[in-house]
C-alpha cells in the first residue's frame, strides 16, 4: 500500500513519517510540503539519514499516487485535498481541526475564524476517536472513501478520561466538568516563536488561554455526543490548558462532580480521606476497567498508580487513574499521553488501520520509554 | 544581629544562608546540622566557596549565641529548639510543619503522624502567612518571643489566590473550591530518591497524592481563617499536586465556583466566551488588585497576562491572575510563586522582617530572573 | 528462543527487556533480579504494563531455561553465571565490565579493584565491539559457546570516531589523542544519588573523573587493537567525561593531531579556515565514508552536518562527522550515539544477532526520535 | 548616576537593567529599544513588573542624559553610538564584538564581514577583559572618556583557564592549545530560531562551528597579548563549541601541551594516573592559585572539586579546576562561568567598576545559585 502524507515536514507530519515507515502495511511512503518541495526529507530531519530519504513532491503528485492520504497541514487549507482523496476514492485523514466540527459550520468558524468551503465534504466526514466512533467510521468505510477529521491532542486525553463516569450518568448537572491539562511543548509545532524558545520555556510552568482555548469546544462536544441522553444532558465544561517543559506528553486532570448516588460522605474538615472514599474509588476504578476493556491502547492503571507522561511516552497508549476526591463529592480522574502520537500522528494511524480492516495495533506497538 | 539557621544544610536550609547572607540587618550567622557537623558550609554547597565558609554547629550552640533561629528540620523534631528559644527570649521561626496547625494537634496528629510533645508550644505560635496573619504577628512580637510556624509551598501559592474572592463571598458553598497546582522539584529536598532522580522525573508530567496530600488541611484552614464567618461557611477543597520538571515554582490554578449574585451568563453551547465574562474578569480584576494594593510580594498581573514561574523565579513575589470561565460559573485564578523563596525560606524572612519591624522587603529585593 | 536476562531491573536490564521484546527472532524472555526476585516487571516499570508482565526470577532459573543470557549486573559478580552458561553451552553476552580487558587481569584490577576468579572464562571472552571484531565474534561462536565483554558507552562513540583516522596512519604519535565526552545521565544507572538528582544535576555542565575515568583504559585498548603496527605505535590517550541534563546520548569530540603528510598548512594568525582546510576535510570525510561503508549503523555524516545526540536518540546508530582544525594540525571527530542503545542494550543485541548469524539489524531498526 | 542603556530588550540588555537594578552606585537607568521604542520594559519582560517600569527610548536621548552607556546592540551597529559618547565626554561599553580588536580590522572583517566605519575610535578602545587589562583600562580611564569592547563569553571562560600557564610558560608550542567549551542556550539571544526551539534543542547534546566559531581570533589573541614574548611565541589554538540545554553557563576545558619541563613520566600504558601527576597537579594548582589571588571573581577550586555550571549561576564568578593528564604530557583546565554574567552583563559592569573607580564587587555580589 502506498500511503500519502501531506505536510510531511511539521512535527505532525514528521512523525507519521517516522511511524508509517515501520508499519507492516505500508509498503512506500509519498510525501509533500510546500516550504521544502523539491528537497528531500532527510535533509530536512536528519535523524531520518539512511532510513527514508524521500522527496518532496506537491501535494497534487502525492495524492495521484497514494492509496490513502494523510493530511498535516495547517488548520483551513486542506478541503481541496481531501474533495481531490475523494474523487479518487481514496480515504483522507486531516490532522487539523477542519473536520472535527462535522456539520456545525459556525462553531467552526467561531473559533478558527474560517468558513467551510466545501460544506458537501463534512456532511460525509467523521470525527477519528477511535473510542467514541469505532463503530461508525467502519460503516462509513464499507460505503466508500471517508474524510477523518482526527482529533486534537487535548480533547483526546480530556475525553477519554470522562467518558465512563459520563455514560454512567454519575455526574451531577448542575456544575461544569473541570480539565486542567499540562502539556509539552511539541504540541506548539515546529515554526520558532518566543512561546517555545528554550530559554523562556524552558525551567518553567505557565498557563495560557485560560478557559479560552479553542479544543474547549471539541471536548465539549465529545462528551455530548458520548453521554447526553433525553433526560441526562451533557455536562458544560471548563478547559485549562499550561505548558511545563518536557517534549512530549499531556498529563490531563478532569474532575467531576458526583451526583448525589455517586458521592461519599464527607470527610471531617481537615482530615484524611475516609476509607469509604477507597471503596468508592475501588467501584470506580472497576467500571472503568470493564468499560475500556476491548480497548487496545487504554490502561486502566491499578490502585496505588497515578498517570504520568513517562509511562506512555513515544506509544498510542492512554492511561486512566481514577480518585475520589477526599470530601467525597467530586471524581478525579488523571490521563496521560503522549501528544504526537495518541495526541496526533498515532491516532490517526489508528483510524487507518481502522479503515482498512487492519489489526488495530499495526506500527503502533511501540513500548512505552520511561527514560 | 545573629541569625541562627538550625538545619543548614538542606535546601531550604541552604536557601536562607543564601537570602540571609545578603539581608542589611544581619551581622552574622550561626549554622547548624547534624549530618555534616564540624564539617563547613562550602564544602557541603561549594557555590557557597568566598562567600559562605561557616562552620557547622551543634544547634544547642546556635540557639545559644542567635538572636533569632530559623529551623530547616523535618518535621517533629523542633519541638525542643522552639522551647530552648522561648526559654532564651529569641523568636523561633519554623519551616517544618510543626507550628502550622496552633492548638489543632487531632489535624496535626492525622496528617503527620505525631502527637505534640510541648502542646503550650503551640498555644503561643503563630501561622506564618503574612498576608492573613501579619497583625496578630507583630502584636505577638509586641509582647516577647514567638513561634512561627511558616507556610507549606503549596498552602502559600493555593491560598493567596483566594483569598480575595473569599472574603468577597463571591463563592457558593455547595461545590469544593478545586486548587490544581504544578510544582518544581526542589520542593522534594536535597535527599536522592527515585521520584526526584533525573532520569525519571525529567520530560515527565506526572500527579501524586490526588487529593490526598497533607497541605490540604493546611490550605482549607488557611481559607477558612480568612473568610468563614456566621453566614458563610468556608468552601470544603480539593487539592492536586502535579510535578514537573523545573528546579523552582509552583503553578497553581484556583476553580472556585461563583455564587449566583457573581456568576455570568453562560455562553452558548461551544461557543467562544462572551463580552460578559470580560466585564466580569476586568471587575474582579480590580477588586483582587485593591484587596492586595498594599502587599508588597503580590503583583495582580494585567489584563493579558497569566501566571508563570519564570517570571517570579528568584523572588518572593506571588503573581496572581484572575480569569471568569467561559461558562460565566466559576473564577479561576493563577498564581506564581517561587516555592523556594515565597514558598519557604522568603516567607520565613518575610516573618522575621515583621517579627523585628524591619522594611518587609529586606534581604528579599531580588528581582525575578526569566532566564 | 529464549532469551534470558539477569539484573533486568537496573536500566540496561530494562532497555534490554524493551528492545528484544520487539525482536523478531525472540519468543520468549526470560528475566531475574535479586532486588525484586518474585515481583513482576511492570510492577517495577509500569511503562511496561500490557506490554511485558513476566516475573522476576532467580539467575539460576533464568540460565537453565534460555537460549541466550544477557547479564546486565553490576562490575565483578557475572563471573559465574558466565560459567554456568558455558556449562550449558549458551553464549553469554556481559555489559559490565568484567570481560572488556580479555586476560589483562591487571589492568581490571587496577582501574576495578577486583581479581579474576575465573581466568579460563578470559581466555576465551571477547570484546563486543563489532566494528573491531565482528569477524573474530562469527569464528569463535562457530565453535562453540562465546562471552562476549559487551563495550562501555564511552569507549564506542570514542573508539569509533577514532578508528579510520587511526588505520590510515593519519595521527602522530607524540602528542595523545584527546577525547572529550558529553553524556547523559542515564548512563548513571538507576540508582538515585546525589550526582544525579534533579536539582543538583538539571540546568548544569560538569565535568568529573578528569583523565581518570576507568574507561580510558578500555578506549587506549581499542585504539591499540585497531590501530598499533609495528612500525606505528598505538596513540595514547586522553579522556575527559562530562555530564549535561539529558536523558540518552553521548557527544564526543575527539582530537586527533594529524602527521605531517596529512596536515595542511596553518592558517595566517587570527584568520579564518583557508580552502585548503575545506579540501582536506573533504578528503578524510570520503576515507571515513568507505572505510564504514558497510557498516549498518554508522552514518558518516554529509559536509555541513555535526553530529547531535537528538539525531541517533532511541536508535543503534553511531553519527560521526570530520573537521579538519583552522591550523591544519588536527583531525576533529565528532560522534553521537544513544549510550542506552549503542552505548549499552543495542550493542549487546547486536551481538547477539551477530552470534547467531542473524540480520544485524535485527531488533534495532528502530528510527532514531529528533523530540 | 544614571546610567544608560542602549538595546535593552535583548537578553544582555535585559540582564544589564537587572543587575544595573541593584548596584548602589545606579540612581536612575535610561533605556532604549529599537524594536520597542515608547513601550516599557515590564511589558516585553513582566518579571520587572513592580520593579522596573521604564520607557525604551531612543538612544540618542539616552545617551543625553547618562553618565555612562552600555550597548547591547548586534554587531556592527554601535560605532555612532560610541562616537555621541566619546563627544559627549561619558564612557561607552560595548557589548557587541565591535570594539574586542582594537586596531586589527582585518580580523574583525574577516570574521564579521564589516568594516571599521570611525577606525580612529579603535585606537583608543580597550578590550575589557578585566584580568587582562585592568591596568590599562584604569590608564586610560584617568585621561578621558573609554570605548570598552567587553569580551565574548567564551573567550572569557576559555582564557581565564589558560593564563596562568602560559605566563608560567608550561606550553610547548608545536601543538595548539584546544578548547572545548559547552555553553546554555542563552548565549543565542532572544530571537527565536529553529537551534533554539525548544523541542529541537531540549535532551540533546550538539557541537557547531567547529574550528571555526568567530570567538577563535579572541581567545587566540587574549592568549598572545597576555604570554606571548620575544622567546616563547603565543600558541594557536582549537576552539570548539557545543550546545547543552541549560540556560545558563559555560563549562570550558582547556588542554595545554605542557614543555617538556612541566611534563611528568607517562603511566605505564592503561595504567590508571600515578602519584607524580597528583603531586605535578597540586603544584601547579597551588600557581593558579597565586595568580589570581587578588581577583576578586575567581575561584581556583581546591583539590576534589571540578568545575561545574551551577556552582557560579547568577553570579561573577569563574571557577577553575586544574588537571594533569594521566600521560603527564598535558594540562586540563575546567572553568565554569555564567555567561550571561562574567560572560556579558557582569563583565561589562565590572569594567563600569573599574572605570569609575567604584569597588569592583559593586552590583556583583550575588551568591550563586546551585538549585
Amino acid at each position: 500500500m502506498v500511503v500519502g502524507i501531506i505536510g510531511a515536514t511539521g512535527y505532525a507530519g514528521a512523525e507519521l513519517v517516522r511511524l508509517l515507515s515501520g508499519h507492516p502495511k505500508v509498503e512506500k511512503l509519498a510525501l509533500s510540503s510546500v516550504s521544502y518541495e523539491g528537497e528531500k526529507i532527510d535533509k530536512i530531519y536528519p535523524n531520518f539519514l539512511g532510513e527514508v530519504s524521500l522527496p518532496l513532491l506537491r501535494a497534487e503528485n502525492v495524492i495521484a499516487t497514494s492509496d490513502v492520504v494523510f493530511s498535516a497541514l495547517p488548520h483551513a487549507v486542506g478541503e481541496p485535498f481531501a474533495t481531490a482523496c475523494m474523487e479518487r476514492g481514496i480515504h483522507y485523514i486531516d490532522l487539523s481541526a477542519d473536520f472535527r466540527f462535522d456539520e456545525s459550520e459556525d462553531v467552526y468558524r467561531a473559533w478558527y475564524g474560517k468558513n467551510y468551503w466545501y460544506p458537501e465534504l463534512h456532511k460525509k466526514s467523521i470525527y477519528g476517536l477511535p473510542e467514541l466512533n469505532r463503530k461508525k467510521i467502519k460503516e462509513l468505510a464499507e460505503k466508500g472513501p471517508v474524510v477523518i477529521g482526527n482529533p486534537g491532542c487535548y480533547p483526546t486525553g480530556g475525553s477519554l478520561g470522562a467518558f465512563p463516569a459520563l455514560v454512567k450518568g454519575m455526574y451531577r448537572t448542575d456544575f461544569p466538568v473541570i480539565i486542567d491539562a499540562v502539556s509539552g511543548v511539541t504540541g506548539g509545532g515546529r515554526e520558532p516563536s518566543r512561546s517555545f524558545h528554550y530559554a523562556e520555556c524552558s525551567d518553567s510552568i505557565s498557563a495560557y488561554k485560560v478557559s479560552s482555548h479553542r479544543h474547549s469546544p471539541e471536548i465539549e462536544r465529545n462528551l455530548a455526543l458520548m453521554a447526553a441522553t433525553e433526560n441526562n444532558p451533557a455536562p458544560r465544561i471548563i478547559f485549562t490548558p499550561r505548558l511545563a517543559p518536557v517534549n512530549r506528553g499531556i498529563l490531563s486532570i478532569i474532575y467531576i462532580p458526583l451526583s448525589e448516588k455517586w458521592s461519599v460522605k464527607a470527610n471531617k474538615a481537615y482530615m484524611p480521606p475516609s476509607n469509604e472514599i477507597d471503596l468508592k474509588t475501588d467501584e470506580i476504578r472497576g467500571i472503568y476497567t470493564d468499560f475500556y476493556k476491548d480497548e487496545p491502547f487504554i490502561r486502566v492503571l491499578p490502585s496505588g498508580l497515578t498517570a504520568a507522561t513517562n509511562r506512555v511516552r513515544m506509544s498510542n497508549y492512554c492511561d486512566i487513574s481514577v480518585h475520589v476526591d477526599i470530601n467525597g463529592s467530586t471524581l478525579i480522574v488523571t490521563t496521560a499521553i503522549d501528544n504526537m502520537v495518541k495526541g496526533s500522528a498515532g491516532q490517526a494511524i489508528q483510524n487507518m488501520n481502522i479503515l482498512f480492516g487492519f489489526d488495530e495495533r499495526a506500527g503502533l506497538d511501540a513500548i512505552p520509554i520511561i527514560f
